[in-house]
This record gives structure tokens, C-alpha cells and sequence, in this order.
């Protein structure tokens, strides 16, 4: 088949290359000129504008997918690809997109009847040799239209879901991102547990996250990554303890708040994150403050080590 | 090589098929009569008793596996195993013991110059075909002797570790279980905000769970588990909402307060299972008590549906 690719960061360009061994025909374009020169070496048309990318397509009709960061970026190409766009064209949306501006964003395809796929799509850098998975909402017919595309990123015989209507597949995907942070979370938990034990220090990490990879209850693909970065550098010191997040965590605390749902795990996963870019609270002061207010308690001043 | 097998349950009852099929010879106790027939029917060599079971070995030193439930029934076991074997024997203690009580049995046994290995061992019921992930403490040329089982035990080229000195094996199973709630809540959670979403509703989770099996980030054996779950069973409809705990996710946490290790997730997915339990509790008829004193808000009344 015939596609074209907005954005070729780490996913888009892996993504392309991907498909490009697959046999489609690709159109690539990125803001770098560099990014863009790369894929036309593996086999892309290139393009320099959204203009010469919509005019290059062979067929009809067209299917664009955008890989720019999500929320204004991705709302942004989507506003201008409705202007260049033919009415039965398809734009997929895979990037970490709000489900709820998803929605938005279709609403403006759907003016120049332009169809609207959200694939949210995971598995990193490693997709390229893997495959993604991708979780795809969006019209049946249209769905069914672009599934060998869908088909051949995603790994041979699984990873792909059409997960219902628009906004539906990033709802999925913002839910496994959720349910990631928690994973990451626990993993994170168990392995500080085991690496300040008193009764049995120094433990060798990596064999045991080595060892945890097979056979085990927890045994994971994540699993597996701890290994690898455990193996390279076992006391993590080449890392600062300050963990991102890019909105899918808040959405699912959000999601679930919308739905009465506890969710405590994956609320405090979120939580632990903002905890570990905060280190000197006001909070962690205030408790400080009322210690030493009725209890005379010693407190650390500022500035102390 | 020789080992002999003391609790036939699930677990220890697949062990012992799993040890035959790779050629050991096996000696196999249970309280249960009908259990030790069927381990003889596979080849085993059956014990009425402990004291048969030691009787029945024909070389030295003896390897004793006990694979009976943790606490007191093993400690039970050990103490009666103190009493028949000879020095320079191996008792190994499968089971989910705690670290602190493993040290202690160690000492029993070491009294007669027996050994102790701690083999935490994962896998459940699947551990028969697959292997069981194998967490050992113990001195290393006691771990080394018997480490062909061991090997034979765990999936092929993995799965196993030595972790340490005595108690290291249970502390590190200890550690993988509280792991394990986490990743358990945290998938529970996700799958309840998808079962609930009101923009989204009757999503086919099954399909959802079997693409999450392949090229996503949480990708896993448990995920692996959700999709046979959902798909047996898409509603769950055949479960009560109970969740039991048998200990390790406790001892984890204690393990995190004594070494004062921030662990909210953890923390939390055992909480979550206490709360599954209590359909009634204070605290909740507490907090609606105060809304009513303060503010006047409805309540509902006991017996309200």
C-alpha cells in the first residue's frame, strides 16, 4: 500500500523504515531535512512541506499518518491537513493524544469528510524489530481499509486491536500507559526493598532481575529491560532519581475520578512521580514545621546536608 | 540424581513429575495416600512416612525437598527432618516462609549438621511445563551440589539464581510477590477504568487483553493470563470480588518500613486486597457518620440496597 508519514522522530522513522521492508510505498516528511534525507536512503519519496506530501501519493485514497508530539502539535498538522486533504481521504493519529481531543481533532476531518483512525501505539524503540502494538479506533470500513498497514507494524499474528469508535483506541492507550505506570512503579518499589536490605546486603541485582525474567510470575517484557539496565550499570549511577511523565498517567487518574473507579495504585504511581522531582516539598517542610511546633522535635534547617 | 519430595500438592506433586521426566530418582511423601500412589504410578518411589522417606534413600547425602504449607506445617516438617537425617544432608524449603522463620529453621537443622537451602520458587501451576523461577539462599557448595536439580527444576538456561546466604532465597521470593500485588492491582485497575468508561462502553476487553500481549511495553506473562481469563470468562462473572493474600505482600512491607523505603505501591495493592474483603467497613460507615453530623448529608442506612 501507499502512505504517507508526518514526523520521523523515534517512532515515525522506525515506523517508515518498518514498513518500507514490508514492500509499502512511503512518503516521509519531517521539519529536519536531515530526518527527511535519511528515509529517502531506505526507499521514501521525500517531501519538504505537508503540500508536496499530500501531492506525491500515487493512489486514492490517501492515508497520512502523523507522528508529531501530541496536544498542539498534532492538532496543529491535523488543521492544516484538512485543508490539503480530499473528502474519503485518512488521517491516522499515533501519537499519546488525549482521547478527548481526539475527538476535537476528528471533528475537524470530519467537516472536509476526511476520516479519522487514532492508533495508540506502544513498544518504543524497540518496535522497529518487534512490532508495535496498536490499538486503533475509528469507522470499521476505514479501519478494515488500512489494516494491512496496521497489520505489518504491528508484530506477526498479534498486537493490533480496532478497539471501537474514534478516540477509543487512544482511550486504550492511555489506560495501558496507565496501567505501565503502576508496572514501573512496583518494579521500581521491590527492587529498592531488596537493594537497602539490612540482612542481606549487596545483593547482585541483575542476576535476580535476570533470574525473575523466566519462569516467574512477574516476568515481563519490562522485566527484561531492568535486566539489560541492570546488567549495564548496576547501581544506576549515570541516572538522576527524577521520572517524566508526558499526561497519560493524569488522564488515567482523570478517566477513573470521571467514573468512580478507585485506582490506587495507579494514582500513586503518578503521585511518586511528582514526588521524585520535589526535593525540598513545602509539604515534607510543613510536617517539619508542626513536628517541631507541638513537639519540640529536632527539624533540619535549610541548607543542611 | 536423588531427591526426595515431602508435600505433593499442586506444586510439589508437578516438581516431583517434573524431576522424573528429566530422570532423577524420586521418593515421594504425602499425608495423603492416594497422592504418594499416583507420584508412584509415574515412577516415584513412595514413603508412608518421613521416617521411610530418609529410609528410602539409596546414596548419600540426602536431598529433601518441603514443599508443605508455609509457617507452622514447615517448621513442623524441619523440626521432625532435624531428628532422621544425618550430617551433612540438605533440607530444601520450597515454600513461601518467611525470611525471618527460614533463619530459624536453618538453625534447627544446623544443630545436626544438616543443611538448609531456601528455594523460592514462581510459577504456580504452570511451572510443570515451563519451569519455576528458583530463588536460592544457602552456603555455595551446598547450592552447588544440588544444583542439577535445581537447573532441572527452572525453565532451560534460566530462571534461577542463588541469592545469597540462608533466608536470601525467601527474602528476594518475598520481594517478587509484593511486586507481583502491585503489577496485579495496577492491571486490575486499568481493565475497571476500560470496563466502566462511559464514553466507551462494552469495550471488547478480551481482544483488548490479547493485543496487549504482543509489542506493548506492558507485556507480559500476567497480561498473557488476563487475555485466557477474559476470554474464558469476559464479565469475571464466575468470581466474588475477594482477593486473598498469604503473607509475602505483608512481609514486603514490613521489610519497606524496617529499611524506611517509600513503597505506596506496593503498599497499596495489599490494602486494596483488605479492602476487597470488607464490604462493610467502619471506616466507610465512620466517614458517613461525620458527612451526616457536619453537614446533614444523606446516608443510607444499614440493610439499604
Amino acid at each position: 500500500m501507499e502512505m504517507g508519514m508526518i514526523g520521523l522522530g523515534r517512532m515515525g522513522g522506525n515506523m517508515v523504515s518498518r514498513l518500507l521492508r514490508k514492500g509499502h510505498r512511503m512518503i516521509a516528511f519531517d521539519q529536519s531535512p536531515d530526518a527527511v534525507k535519511a528515509k529517502v536512503g531506505e526507499g521514501a519519496v521525500g517531501a519538504v512541506s505537508l503540500g508536496e506530501l499530500v501531492k506525491a501519493f500515487q493512489g486514492r485514497p490517501r492515508i497520512v499518518w502523523v507522528m508529531v508530539p501530541a496536544g498542539d502539535p498534532t492538532s496543529a498538522t491535523i488543521g492544516q491537513l484538512a485543508g490539503l486533504l480530499e473528502s474519503g481521504d485518512v488521517v491516522i493519529d499515533g501519537g499519546n493524544t488525549n482521547w478527548q481531543r481526539a475527538l476535537a481533532d476528528a471533528a475537524v476531518l470530519k467537516q472536509k469528510g476526511v476520516h479519522y483512525l487514532d492508533a495508540g501505539t506502544s513498544g518504543g524503540i524497540w518496535g522497529l524489530e518487534n512490532g508495535y502494538g496498536l490499538m486503533v479506533g475509528g469507522e470499521p470500513d476505514i479501519y478494515k481499509h488500512c489494516e494491512p498497514l496496521l497489520r505489518d507494524l504491528a508484530p506477526p499474528g498479534g498486537g493490533l486491536v480496532h478497539t471501537g469508535p474514534e478516540g477509543s483506541g487512544h482511550f486504550v492507550k492511555m489506560v495501558h500507559n496507565g496501567i505501565e505506570y503502576g508496572l514501573m512503579q512496583a518494579y521500581g518499589e521491590g527492587f529498592e526493598i531488596m537493594k537497602r536490605s539490612k540482612a542481606f546486603p549487596g545483593m547482585n541485582l541483575a542476576a535476580i532481575a535476570a533470574a525473575w525474567c523466566e519462569g516467574t510470575v512477574i516476568r515481563s517484557w519490562l522485566m527484561e529491560l531492568i535486566a539489560k539496565g541492570l546488567t549495564e550499570d548496576p547501581e544506576l549511577s549515570t541516572l538522576k532519581a527524577y521520572v517524566e511523565d508526558t499526561g497519560e498517567g493524569r488522564w488515567t487518574v482523570q478517566a477513573a475520578i470521571d467514573e468512580d473507579v478507585p485506582a490506587a495504585v495507579i494514582t500513586h504511581s503518578l503521585f511518586e512521580r511528582f514526588r521524585s522531582r520535589d526535593t525540598n516539598s513545602f509539604s515534607d517542610r510543613l510536617v517539619a514545621m508542626m513536628r517541631k511546633q507541638f513537639g519540640g522535635h529536632a527539624i533540619r534547617p535549610a541548607g543542611h546536608g
